[in-house]
């Protein structure tokens, strides 16, 4: 009964099997490899749309390059204020760039409130050599609060942010979980709505440490070779980066195992609905159940041998609850059940 | 045949079968998982000596992490001219640094110079606030020109670099092959050499992409956590660089896969030295062998399919061969043969 | 009718007399000269404290070196959202300090609340890798909403820092005035209230260009001479900073000017408040006044020749309204005559 | 007989009347003044063409500024052995730029050599990950060697320099010297050479502080006004700046003071040639004499009172005498009476 994160999952099976394969024979290093070459075709192709696509180990990585490639340092990147790029990454987005500041928007729901938006940049000195001057919108999807949001609420961001110039950033390290939320498609939900650039997550839904930074405007794109290799990110042996990746895309293998994590939540957040004296905090959109519950409760599921965390400190009676590819049914339900019994 | 680099070769088996053996089940994250624990204990054992080790993916990363603990901004590293850290991670100690400078020394062989790096320190205006303060001296075991510093060559630098209040980083990409080489044990050529902080690779000898960053020091270390994470090379699957590196020092493997790389080095430049017009440019102490030979040669060479870099420059005729842990001993004979067929 | 900034004066008579004697022959470059020596001893004197004293130019350089000596790259400071640092310097400290963040607090009339931050440095995640780490507390003296903090509110809040493990800066770019308007020492209101480091301003009670980074803590500052070079502060002519600084401190005229600038700033709260429609934001405590008016009567005032900020855009109603060492009292009367004459 | 810079004189009167001049009444702050917005006119017609000016108060700024707006993190900067960006500045281009590397070609008597620099050029992997970007060619007029360059020497480099697409910047912290000694105008050896950004120099010529950042190409300003800021290079009372820049040109000010220091030097040299056991190391072409003297003279003159700095250390027997634009011939005779005397 480990909800802590999915980061807690190990790897999918597909994805260690592309591992073994991948380890045949010599490989040119450092992207030259075939499996590689043949990476920015197939997100290409996911994606509908021409890309340049770089793969990373993880997410931090990926958010950090992404954004010091359209921030400059004297620049400001807006986004929400529970957004992991503000809240857990140590200042990476910050060392990135060379100094670049967070700047965030209030909203409901771990969703960006599109008329705070226009309001903080309609008030947002721009050309004022005394104020940094905002670059980037970064949009997290999943949200750090587990809701989706829906391809017309990232237009609608995009949009101002694209009237105001800013460069439209994604944080996509459950995207997989996003679209089987929204049953859409990769481009439906990223550059059809005005997204510039993505960090397409993979760790967090089977791979062992598999990310990847697409522009869908290649043209962008050309400081990240440079950015990447001098942030220790350049891989010399990156077929097996990529392996993870192609074998994530393959047949599908990101949207059957997000399937799976989002029915594992709604299966929980079903259950602990019914239970009197718990409230889900959130709309449970993919793979995360933000449950308010009394002390007694959280205390009761622990002692049941339950992982969690607790959002807002030690004492905090919010609970977030995290599925993966790999949970299962039995222990959804036997969390239930425990959380019930009292 | 090819010999571009050790890093065109894939995993060992050992360490691909430790990979599949860490995934069973849920592990906690970012390296707070039993694997992560345990391992800095056994880097303790090997090295006969209390250490702080953080794992990382890459050898960059390792480096300019560790660089940056021990270095501030308006500090200078002091490295070979031809260092790794120098001329081929585009900046990355810089930009990990805040801006630090690496001023660069001469030597025979890839190899600092004792008294070259004594004349540089006496002649540094320490204390004047109108230069970069040397802080740090990074020496590379093995070299990057193939060659190995014996314990007494390292201790005759640390103690200069000490004297002046310097720290010592060594970056041990290839700190396996030197081992053997030396028939040495790990304590024999770091600490007790007065190696403060080490860069301990393992990708180029068999991980698929791990290292670790070790201070023998561990007060000097606690800025690391911070900047590891800020830089995205915290794992949240930690596990599986923990695996890789608990099965690279289990049993031998380390030294094993490395006395194999350094056997086929000796055959090749055993094979070249009985070819007329063939010349070894440095001592193949380790991995390496540099070559010069003539045009000709190298185009047959290639030609018959061998892989190999020109050192400085397409038109070049010095040629740089690298031997790995897999490396045919076959592969090597026909390439000896190749060479001398003309 | 300037009321501007109290940027927009000239320079005090004194201190332009001080640049012309300090002119006579040769002088050692760099802070080597007579005055520059004897300036530290002055600044101990005047603050009753061993000091470390460091002129620049510009109280954002004073504001970010102080803050980059305290602050690691990974570090945080904390400080009030409407603080200068935060607002009005293009990012500096984030630049200077290597991509440290600022973390704003709330707090009435431009003053930082202590539970606030009590409660802010409770919920914070110190020692977790995934968190920016709080370093620094950066209080203003006068503050931005022209406010003074009383030692007793500067002690508790400095208290609450330290016991969090916080260095306590404090940006006294208008200390002068402070001092003045609590007729306090100025030990009384620094090191004694548990501030560290100190931005000793000038420029804007008179000099031209003319601020200095205090260390109450000698040993804190040891980074400041190469940090300052580097950011290419240090001037080679020091003694025309030091000039300035010496002769600000002499015989009070720093006093003076600023019970000048205050005294006129208090005729002016005193009449617009007998003005029905205006009403005072903030207690007038020093030399800035934010008044509340109605639009006809801004418009009637800039038609009459005044000059003022509006804060909070073009169509903003609260005006701020400064005055500085050479503001005539005139122009104050004229001013309050304007906006009563509608 | 102080020959130790041309930092070590105070500022001309011209200047100081300029200052005093520019004390009277409210002005605009950040360069909102009169005097600032007629600068860049000024310089235009200086420059017989468009630029875009930027006042700062140090070399150091003015120099790591402008290499930062032409010079990405990972890129870097070329320059001489000797060069004060490499020497002097303790890493202020690498802080400026956010890490970039500053590589240093050689050459006779301080001035680049085009050879090397095209050779350097030509074996430089542009396009590679792992290697740092030339993007910037720094050169000093005067060189640190005392020397200066012809309008052709400067176009031969700067077509080098542009022909693999670096931009080419200007140290012309002696440029009034350069010019006295060339005969030549501004426009002859900055953009008609190929210069794309220069760094004014006033200080060392009669300023107290004052330089100025000149782009050739306004389009490449744009970052400058938000890096200046953010460095806190941007001054409140910007009109104490651009007072004396334009005090300096006015009237060929900076002319004729550059005309008495390089005849002071040319006094210099002509009297120490003449002493048997003196010899000048590099042609006396501005307003600095090398000359390598006997110990026991080097002693006898700094017993006679003489100040001069030895090159190379406590013990070197290279002195560097500097000219200023008030240096009496006076000292310059009693100088080399005093060499000429044992």
């Amino acid at each position: 009964m480990n909800f802590a994160s999915d980061n807690v999952a190990g790897a999918a099976p597909e994805i260690l099997a592309a591992l073994l394969a991948a380890n045949g024979g010599a490989a040119a290093p450092y992207g030259a490899d075939d499996l590689s070459r043949r990476l920015e075709r197939r997100f290409a192709e996911v994606f509908e749309h021409e890309v340049a696509a770089f793969p990373v180990a993880t997410g931090t990585a990926a958010n950090a390059l992404a954004l010091a490639c359209i921030t400059p340092p004297f620049g400001a990147v807006l986004c929400h204020e529970h957004a992991h790029v503000q809240t857990d990454e140590c200042g990476a987005p910050e060392f990135f760039s060379g100094g670049a500041k967070l700047l965030t928007s209030p909203g409901e729901h771990g969703k960006l409130d599109a008329t705070a938006l226009e309001y903080a940049l309609a008030h947002t000195p721009f050309g004022s050599q005394h104020a940094i001057q905002p670059a980037a919108l970064s949009v997290s999807q999943v949200t750090e609060a587990g809701t989706v949001y829906t391809p017309a609420e990232l237009a609608a961001l995009a949009q101002i942010a694209h009237r105001y110039g800013l460069t439209v950033h994604m944080d996509g390290s459950r995207l997989a979980n996003a679209l089987v939320s929204l049953d859409a498609s990769p481009a439906q939900v990223t550059w059809r709505c005005g997204v510039d650039v993505l960090s397409f997550g993979a760790t967090k839904n089977g791979a062992l440490g598999a990310e990847a930074v697409i522009f869908f405007d290649r043209a962008r794109s050309k400081e990240l070779l440079y950015r990447r290799k001098r942030a220790g990110h350049l891989f010399s042996k990156q077929r097996f980066l990529s392996a993870q990746l192609e074998a994530y895309l393959h047949d599908g293998l990101w949207l059957s195992n997000a399937r799976h994590a989002n029915a594992q939540a709604a299966r929980l957040a079903v259950g602990l609905r019914s239970i009197p004296g718990v409230s889900l905090r959130h709309p449970a959109d993919a793979n995360m159940v933000f449950a308010d519950m009394p002390e007694e409760m959280i205390r009761r599921l622990l002692a049941a041998g339950a992982s969690f965390h607790r959002i807002g400190g030690e004492d905090a009676t919010l609970v977030r609850l995290v599925t993966a590819f790999d949970t299962d049914a039995g222990d959804v339900d036997r969390f239930v059940d425990a959380a019930r019994a009292g």
